[in-house]
C-alpha cells in the first residue's frame, strides 16, 4: 500500500520552519505497513495544491495532507479541497462544539473566524481534534483516501495515532514491512561496507540494506518487504545477526535508538548514576539525556559551567590550573570531571570544555578544539578532539564523543 | 526565478531522519531572490528519481538535488543522473585529489569504493567538496540548471553558500523577494488576526502576510515580490510598522529571531548576566541559550538539578521546603531561583521545576505541571503552568514560558 504526504505552507518553502511532521508520519505509517512513495511540500496556493493532489493521487492510494487549516486568510487548504472534490462547504456540529469547548476552556470569546473553522467540505468525515480548533477531515474519493490534518505537530500526531492509522488499518489489507536496525559507532561508512560486502551481496531482492551515517555513527538498516510478517522477521534477523557479528567491534545497539539511549539503558541495567559538567556543550548533553523518559533513574544532573567562576565554585577546579593550562585543556577537564564525581556523588561523570566557535579560537587552540573526560571512581579517561568551525556541529559532535567515551568506559568495567 | 529541491533517500521516506537540509536551502535561496516552488523527497530508486527530475524540470528552472552520493550500494543518484542526461561517467582528477587528500589527512587507506566517488557524469562541472569525499555536480541541460550535492548537512551547506549561490547569481538575473518578520508572544493567532484585519485587507497583491504560530509565539511574516529591492523594502516596512504598532503589546522583536535571542540581545545591550536552575527542562533551556554565538557574554551557566540532592547541595533549597510543599511547588522554585542568583552571582536567574512526564504525575499535580521563577535582586516572579502530556513539548513550552517571563521582568525594569 502506497501513501504520499503533502505538506502545505509557504513557511516551509521559504525555510522558516523545518518540516518535522513528515518524518514522524512516515515512521508511523511504515510501522503500519504503508510505504511512503513521496513527500511533497507545496505553497499556500490554490493551483499548486490542486496539482499536487492530482499528482499524488496518480501515484498512491492514500494521500495525507497537513497544514493550511488555520483560521487566518493565508490558510486555504479546506476550500481548495472542496474545489478539488467539486463539493460545497457545510457547518459540522461536532467540530463547532469542539471549537466552542476549547474557547470556553481558555475563557476566550469565540470569534467568527474561529466558528468558521468548524466548516468542512460536505463529502468529508470529520476527525475530531482534541488538541486544537481545526478539525481533521477524511475523504473517500474515486477509490483513494485523502486525509487533511492541521500542521501543528501535537494536533496532527494525536489524530494520526488515535484516528487515522486505526481507520486505515480497517479500510485496507496492509502489506508488511519489517525493519531491523543496527547502531554502530567509531567506524566509517565505507569501512563498514567493505567489511560486510559479501553479506550485502547475498541479500535476496526483497531485502534492502541502507547505511545511515550521522556524527560518527552509522546505522545499518535492513528492510524486508512481503506478506508474511513472521517469515520476513526471521529472514531479516538472520542477515542482521550476520552483519552484527561481523561488525561487532563497532556495534552499539541492536535496535534503532540514539547513542545516549544506549548509555542510559546500559547504566540503568547496572543501577549506575551519572553526572555532567558541561562547558562548551552548554546544556546540550544534559538535554540529550533528559529528553528520554526515565532518564532521572540514571542522570542526577550537573552543572553548565559556562563561566570559569562556576568551574571553580561548583566543581572545585583550581584557578591555577586554568591560568597555567587554560580553560580548554586536559588538566582542566580532568579537574572538572573529578569535581563532578565528588560534588554530585555519581558513579560516573563526564566533563567537556572546548571552543565551540565561531569566536574564541587561537592558533594553538583553534575553534573546534574540545577536551572530553569520562570517569568513575577508579579511572579517568581524557581525550582531545579537533572538530570543525561550526558551532552547533561542534556541540553535537562533542556530546556524541562524550557518550561514546562513557559507553567505552562502561564496557571496560562491565561483563 | 523558480527552483525545486529534491531530496533523495529512503531514510527520509521511512522517517528515520528529518529533512533539515531543505528548509536551510530554501532560506538561503529565498534571500538570493530564488523562490522554491516545491520540495520533494523521493526514494533511492532509479525510476522514481528519473520521474522526480522530469517533473521538477517541468515546473522550475533550477533543480537542487541532495543525497544518494555516498560510497555504498544504496546510493544511486550519480549514475541515475548520468542516465537522465544520457551521458557516460568519467573520473574527475580534482575530485580524486580531494578524496585522496581527505583519506591521507585521517591516515586511512583509500578503498576502491572511495576512489569511485571521484567518478562523475561526463557533462558535469565538479563542485569541490571541502568537507567530504563526494563531489558536488553542476549541470546545464536544455536551459535548466541541475545541482547535485551530498545529503550530509555540513558538506551541502558549504557548497550552497560558497559555490552554488554565487554561481546561480552569475548565471541568472534574479528577481527580488523581501521578507519582514515580526515576532509576537503571549497572544493567539486569531486574536492577532482580528486586531490587524483592516491592515491585512489593505495589502497590495504583491505583498502577502503569513501567520506562523509556534509554542505561544506567532511570527507575522510579510513577503513582497518584485524587481526593485529598495522600493519593495520601503513598501513592506510601511505595512510592517503599521502591524507592529497595532500589536505592540505582543511584539517581542522586529526581526526573525527566536525568543531566547530576544532575551540574550536585551541583556547584552544592558550588560546583564543570567544563570539558570533547571529541573524538568534538564539542560534544554541552557542549550537554547548557548546554541547562539556570543551567549557567554550574558549566560554564566547554571545547574541541571535533576536529583533533589543537587537542589539542596548546589542551590541551597531547604530539604523541609521540598518535603512540605513538594519538589514541584512555588516554594521550591522560589528557593531555586534565589539560590541560583546567590550561588552563581548573576543579575538575573531563572528556575524551573515540573513534571515533564510521561511518569510522575499525581491527581493534584498531573504531568505537565510546571513552576517557573524569574528573578533579579529586587524581585522574584513565579508562575504555575499546566501544559500537556507530551514530555518533549512540556520541555519546550517550559523554556519558552521562562524566556517570556524573563523578558517581561526585564521590560518592567528597563527603559
Amino acid at each position: 500500500m502506497l501513501a504520499e504526504i503533502i505538506t502545505i505552507g509557504d513557511e516551509i518553502l521559504i525555510g522558516q520552519i523545518v518540516d518535522t511532521n513528515s518524518a514522524w508520519m512516515a515512521e508511523k505509517l511504515n510501522h503500519a505497513g504503508i510505504r511512503i512513495k513521496q513527500i511533497s511540500s507545496v505553497s499556500d496556493n490554490r493551483e499548486h495544491i490542486l496539482t499536487a493532489l492530482a499528482e499524488a493521487a496518480g501515484r498512491a492510494d492514500i494521500i495525507l495532507i497537513t497544514g493550511g487549516l488555520g483560521p487566518t486568510k493565508d490558510d486555504i487548504t479546506k476550500k481548495t479541497l472542496a474545489e478539488y472534490f467539486g463539493v460545497g462547504m457545510v457547518m459540522n456540529d461536532a467540530a463547532l462544539e469542539n471549537v466552542s469547548r476549547i474557547f470556553k476552556k481558555y475563557n476566550r470569546p469565540l470569534l467568527e473566524v474561529n466558528r468558521l473553522q468548524a466548516q468542512v467540505p460536505e463529502n468529508c468525515e470529520v476527525i475530531l481534534n482534541k488538541n486544537g480548533t481545526a478539525p481533521g477531515m477524511w475523504f473517500n474519493h474515486e477509490g483513494k483516501v485523502y486525509v487533511s490534518m492541521p500542521g501543528v505537530p501535537f494536533e496532527m500526531k494525536y489524530m494520526v495515532e488515535e484516528e487515522v492509522i486505526p481507520k486505515l488499518q480497517a479500510t485496507f489489507k496492509l502489506p508488511v514491512i519489517i525493519h531491523n536496525t543496527i547502531l554502530t559507532a567509531g567506524e566509517g561508512e565505507s569501512f563498514l561496507a567493505e567489511k560486510i560486502a559479501d553479506i550485502e551481496d547475498s541479500l535476496p531482492a526483497h531485502i534492502k540494506l541502507a547505511y545511515l551515517p550521522k556524527l560518527g555513527q552509522v546505522r545499518l538498516r535492513l528492510s524486508a518487504f512481503g506478506d508474511d510478517a513472521e517469515k520476513l522477521q526471521a529472514e531479516v534477523n538472520i542477515y542482521a545477526d550476520k552483519i552484527a557479528e561481523r561488525a561487532s567491534y563497532a556495534v552499539m545497539a541492536r535496535e534503532d535508538i540514539p547513542l545516549e539511549k544506549v548509555l542510559l539503558n546500559t547504566m540503568a541495567e547496572r543501577g549506575l548514576t551519572l553526572s555532567a559538567a558541561e562547558s562548551c556543550t552548554g546544556g546540550y548533553l544534559s538535554h540529550m539525556l533528559t529528553q528520554h523518559a526515565g532518564s532521572s533513574k540514571v542522570f542526577l544532573g550537573g552543572v553548565v559551567s559556562y563561566a570559569n567562576q562556576l568551574k571553580q565554585d561548583i566543581l572545585g577546579v583550581n584557578p591555577a590550573t586554568i591560568s597555567v593550562f587554560g580553560t580548554v585543556s586536559g588538566e582542566t577537564v580532568t579537574e572538572m570531571v573529578e569535581g563532578a564525581l565528588r560534588r554530585f556523588k555519581s558513579d560516573y561523570a563526564v566533563a567537556l570544555t572546548g571552543i565551540a566557535g565561531p569566536d574564541g579560537g587561537t592558533a594553538e587552540k583553534p575553534v573546534g578544539t574540545v577536551w572530553i573526560a569520562a570517569a568513575n571512581a577508579n579511572k579517568t579517561v581524557i581525550k582531545k578532539f579537533t572538530f570543525g568551525e561550526k558551532r552547533l556541529q561542534n556541540i553535537e559532535r562533542s556530546a556524541v564523543g562524550a557518550f561514546f567515551m562513557l559507553i567505552t568506559l562502561l564496557r571496560e568495567n562491565g561483563n
